[in-house]
């Protein structure tokens, strides 16, 4: 049975036009004028977009002590209602160290679990001769292309240099990407230890103790680390004029370097830490925390740039109860916040709304940018025939106000309440299925979801690797009677 | 009767994917697999490409005290055999001042000449009332939505800031986007004159009087006269990091500013202006000159990392004979060289050869960007159905010395001459005919191109304006108490 | 009869140390320990410094259709109250056009009323060959080694690039500083234009008509005129991040370039013009306005790293009624401020308190480096034996609120009126006079102040002209036979 | 006895006048016109300048596995012959890791050998109590008040990030300044493996496994981790563009780094290590390499910008049969190349000679600057009664071709050598004795140094910290009702 989304303005990231979307079974079948089909789904005074790709979550991650509260199903319920088709979940090594073993543990969580596509990214958390070599296996048979790096959590989850190097050499030479998350971990713990030191407990220590020139820093040294690897490289979360700075340097050199700021960094500031309400502030503990509003700024002019690319949200859910492991210490606060739900009608609110962003832009950092990135354009971020049927009717006529009493998010809060958005999808499609419509009382689908395999050597990969090879420092040939005898 | 492009790889801006190409009349019909036509055009083992697009030429245009050699019909059979199949020229207002008068002229000019597609660019060369009311009419009627200005050639079609700003200004109002050559004119006179005056009057002095720091000055005026103007903004023939840095610097500043360096710049440096041969070295003056290697590196940096986005000609070819106007006196020389045949060649291999570029930003600097820039897209700069057919089969395997004993341009010399580039046009396609079939003898067919008009308000015209209209500074409202009598 | 300043620290540009200072008429005799004089000048648990250099003032200037209310008495009265014992003031050519006449303008004007030393700045308000020939005469024999531009104030005091051009390097080559003011005059006068045109009639329109973008710009263009007529230049107050950086950017290239933040830029902000109060807001006007804390944390920065040298004043002091002139069109409103009286013990208490600079660097920017610059260190700016003995006791126990009740200089309020110092001049000495007591109810001693002459070709200066000269562009030598007959 | 220096014309950081330099004893007594003692030395046509100060020399260093080649003696010698009368050596910890004992150990290598005053930086190779508590010892009764960090020489120097972290907040405490050699040893060590894995074995192996990058990143770095421990740093042997941008970030932000360009990156570029002759490329193997001729000019425009401060040399000077050891394996060449004896001259050659640097500048980076940055300011680096009598008689008019044959280093090579002086030191003064007469077959004089104790809280440390106390970050207070129960 096909579906037709008919009166819509379809805007990608390359146009915007008046068209129909048909859809047949999970796929687009067309896209045009006066298309019919069995099913109408109405688009008109709407748009007509991809499904949102939100490539940085931790559903039921566990973390610090305790799990994150969202859960695969509601991660991925929540993610629809916001318009967000897909997501690209952390997978962590657990105690025996096997990415291959991490990799059925999540699957394990997420099969049954999810209501619409989801992806991993695998984390290199240790490096040793195993990991090197499943390295291959996750690439070639578990369709996962990006490895992740974490410079801070010293003690758990921290990489050293030398690591992250071989670790970004094996990336280059499986045509992976290697994400880090840059904030120089040694400097943290000792400026946590200080500030706790000085009786500074509550979450402002957060704030103080990951200042933006410690991430800006990781971010250059990732950047240095993965050009001497001969690798792209994705910075993930970037908050702060430090590590948007250090992007922008080495793109004009010619390095292949990504970056995702979130939308909480876009729109929210670090003032929320200052809340004289502890449990509203610890809410708000996230890595990098937020940061003022000049930071804000340069965010939301290194999208329309082009310095950075993709919009995300590093959704890890703690309720407050977890939360309040932190009381008196806020180094324990759990790291995270949540962000999914309200991702793209916050970013439409703050940034097309405003003229910061063009409705392609908008498409580009929601969808079609993180989905070349990742090698799977144009299955999803694309509205293209033969794509995935990932499609939103995004409407931009619906005022709301954000609500935890009418989020679908698990957890009993939200960062954005009380902030007013003026789009909301009207219907969200996943692979042809209506996941979620606007006020019609949209019931989760578990289990609907699929795993998204993704191929290595996506274009700026294979780019990059002969720019390396052709550039490569060559030896300088010798006469042997010009080399001493040694010592 | 309809044209199959079989056996291909089509690559666009945003992907690469095995298919055919099926063209009706002068339309794109379908693009997918196994697609049957009336006639089928071989894409084996070749990619298919949006056509060129260059949008920088200045064909038989009157200039100091002669007129380009090279004619409507010349070049644009040239730009055929290079893979563009679209050409923006710059209409010049006469000696009357009027905007209209010179479209006529310019239109009696490439009537009945032009092989493929162009438009012009109205060049502001003078501020009045007449050419504020004119403008209007240029965009709404005429098709034209780009205005050029000079900073250069002061005493000719040098305008001064406020005559700028004044035209910017009407620009924003009219949803159309300004155009500038970057150049201090002032200095760029004095420094000629010093350069005379101490005995330099061959080729070199044209360089020596033109420097990078000149050409950034220019650059960088620009910008903030755009900004105070509430414009987006182009910038031609970026030849310098001085210019794309201050590019960059907007850019980073959430200022919309385009940059296009040409192929000349991106390959050929400024020790070309040395050879001992004055003909060899008059004819590689323009303006701006051939930068050194450190430029050139700046330029590649910038298309890969998007802070510049089009890749054009500056195309104005005058022969040998009209060089030696300036043997004795290099102001005196015509300012232009050749390349639209040789663009695309030379930045296919000098870029994605390399691996500076992926095919997608090959297409991208070459096609579709300046197509979104200029509001064509996608009828022009991309392969999709419903898009003009100006189609490149583009043929990687085909090596070729690039000598002007082959090439189609009408003068006498070739800037490129000698250089290899490995990969050519196999066949070109302009709205569906066949214009360039590689070794097949392929002759001009004038008359069969048409004029493209332009809509005004472009994505990012409407994006910068709603940002400017709701961030203009306010008045402050005081208490008629708080305002003392004047004097 | 001798004078000893004893038991102080005497603090200069390089060092501090215990010392007295022994003066024997107008000059320094002898610093150490345990000097003794006739008189006996009590230092104890003060600092010793060099007496301050304001080397930016208008004094009893005609401008805007009216004459600046601060007279060279009161002017040097107030500036030995605040420490200071030298001003430049800039002489700006009449009716007449000649720069000799102005200087004897000034003379007239300054001559028996001054109560410190001055020195002038020469303005080049227009171009022509009389202008050429009497720089010569004013360097050689009027001993004045500086050329001031406006590149704001059009229609009035405002220069083209091309006479800047030719100025700048008629500085070359009587080894003398062109300083220029640093706007864009041409936008200015369009946003004045947009702004009344939109209502926009008080003092915020002022500031709204001089963005940051517009000061960077000039400052930007005056660099590269400035390189390419091959002299070092001198940017007069320099108050954002704009021009900040672009000298920044021209230094990191080897460029001598200065800039001379004015003490009320680092101290005040653009809320200023937001007063709900017409004349508080008015007696703030002045060119560049005052900017946001962003900009000020950046000129800060700028004299600790050394990219901006000397802290300056722009006195230019017009009382209420005069401001009253602008009432209903902020254009009309003369431009200018007070503070030299309170350049330095704001910049004491903002800077030094602050741990934003040492005192050294606190010596250095009030005078040891304008001395430099202006040439005539160590006679000014330095305390060495054989120095003019222009000295002050710098008390940094005397806490103190500004008032105009309480001020020297002769208009009725103070823009930095109701803020705390922390330090003030116990003594001022010029030329081994007392000429200000704190607390002793000192007066005025008009005519003891004399005119310093200063030589040109400062060491910078010489430099430079080396490294020019050296690097100058070569002619290529070509063989008759490969230069063409022309046409 | 007391000694004139007649006729010569002083320069020092701030100025140049004609004066005589009248010395008794250890010390300048006075500096004046026409002044007499006991014995004349001749300064006619030549220019007096403060005795130079090399702050980075490595004699008798265990290093790699051998010893350098330069002795005490012969190295204070060398550096007398070339116009420098302090050097400032690297003390490094032995086996029981003691700071003590390693003085101990040095003051017994260098006692009775030095020909002109030394002192020492203490390296901090690892990090413990024992460290922490002798670091107080060392800079209170030891008179040291810089250590040095290696961010290099994995396995041997290296310390990791929070290691350098609690060094520099113990620094900060004990107002001494961190001294850093910024390479990233991890990245390094790969590369050399990498390198080494490909079969290049060769010096130019080297110069791959560093490159400019590496040396950027752990500038970065390093500043990053002094700005979160509240202290200045300086950063030794700056060698690229890279590292020098961080500096200029850092500096902009108003955080106080130094950097120290050596005179062979000044001078010396990269094609070096691709000499055909194994030996030649294995002399010149230092860490940071040679770079190209970009990187250098960053480096003497930063000179002339105040960016960076202090010409020095990292003299480590091993003999050809000790870089023999690393035939066959690059990464066992011994690091390090002579310069001290040459530093002076090669910097008035290619600096004052050219244009690039004034004479005074030439004072402040040969001596000056690094004496205030050290503390001992004016003691050393100037030319002021009471100072000690290290003072050059600097003769502009002997023209010299460097040679092996003519040195006073121990080595049998000088990586200078053939290159052309135009100005070495016609007589050097260390604390009134004359060491070196040109010409004169002086002879070394060795016992007569003497070890120069620092006293720390250097003027900018104390700004600093100042800076830092006052914008420590605070606690929020907040309500006990507003901060629940913990978990």
């Amino acid at each position: 049975m096909s579906k037709v989304i008919k009166g819509g303005t379809v805007v990608t990231a390359d146009r915007q036009y008046k068209a129909d979307v048909l859809i047949e079974g999970e796929k687009i079948l067309e896209i045009g004028e006066n298309l019919t089909g069995d099913e109408v789904i109405d688009a008109s005074e709407a748009y007509v977009i991809p499904g949102g790709i939100d490539p940085h979550t931790h559903l039921e991650m566990p973390f610090m002590g305790t799990t994150a509260a969202e859960t695969f199903e509601s991660g991925t319920f929540a993610a629809a209602a916001g318009g967000t088709t897909m997501l690209v979940d952390f997978c962590l090594p657990g105690a025996d160290g096997s990415l291959l073993n991490a990799i059925d543990d999540w699957d394990r969580k997420s099969k049954d679990q999810i209501c619409v596509d989801i992806s991993y990214h695998m984390a290199i958390t240790d490096w040793n001769e195993r990991i090197f070599n499943e390295m291959e296996t996750v690439v070639k048979e578990r369709g996962i292309n990006t490895f992740k790096h974490f410079m801070a959590y010293k003690g758990a989850l921290m990489v050293e240099d030398d690591e992250m190097f071989a670790s970004f050499k094996r990336c280059a030479e499986l045509g992976a990407l290697p994400l880090v998350h840059a904030e120089n971990g040694d400097i943290v713990q000792e400026l946590q230890q200080k500030y706790l030191a000085e009786g500074v407990t509550g979450p402002e220590g957060h704030a103080y103790s990951r200042p933006p020139e410690v991430e800006g820093e990781a971010a250059n040294r990732a950047i240095m680390i993965a050009d001497a690897a001969g690798t792209p490289l994705y910075i993930v979360h970037v908050s702060c004029e430090q590590a948007h700075e250090a992007i922008r340097r080495a793109r004009q050199k010619g390095m292949r370097v990504y970056g995702e700021p979130l939308i909480q960094h876009l729109t929210l500031d670090e003032s929320e830490y200052f809340n004289k309400d502890w449990q509203y502030a610890a809410r708000r503990v996230m890595s990098p925390p937020f940061r003022n509003k000049e930071h804000q700024a340069s965010l939301w002019a290194g999208l329309a740039a082009g310095s950075l690319q993709v919009v995300a949200t590093d959704h890890a859910a703690f309720d407050d109860q977890q939360k309040r492991m932190g009381v008196g210490d806020f180094t324990k606060i759990p790291n995270g916040t949540g962000g999914l739900e309200e991702r793209m009608a916050m970013l439409w609110t703050q940034g097309v709304e405003t003229g910061r962003l063009t409705p392609e832009e908008f498409v580009a950092a929601t969808s079609s940018n993180i989905a070349k990135i990742l090698n799977v354009y144009p299955m999803k971020g694309a509205l293209v025939p033969g794509a995935d049927a990932d499609v939103v009717v995004w409407d931009p006529t619906i005022k709301k106000t954000i609500s935890p009493a009418t989020q679908k998010s698990i957890i009993d809060y939200n960062v954005f309440e009380g902030m007013e958005v003026t789009a909301q999808p009207r219907y969200t499609l996943s692979r042809g299925d209506v996941v979620w419509a606007y006020g019609q009382n949209s019931q989760p689908q578990p289990g609907r979801g699929k795993f998204v395999k993704r191929a290595p050597y996506a274009s700026a990969s294979k780019a990059l690797s002969k720019w390396k090879s052709l550039n490569t420092p060559r030896k300088i040939e010798r006469d042997p009677m010009n080399i001493p005898s040694g010592v």
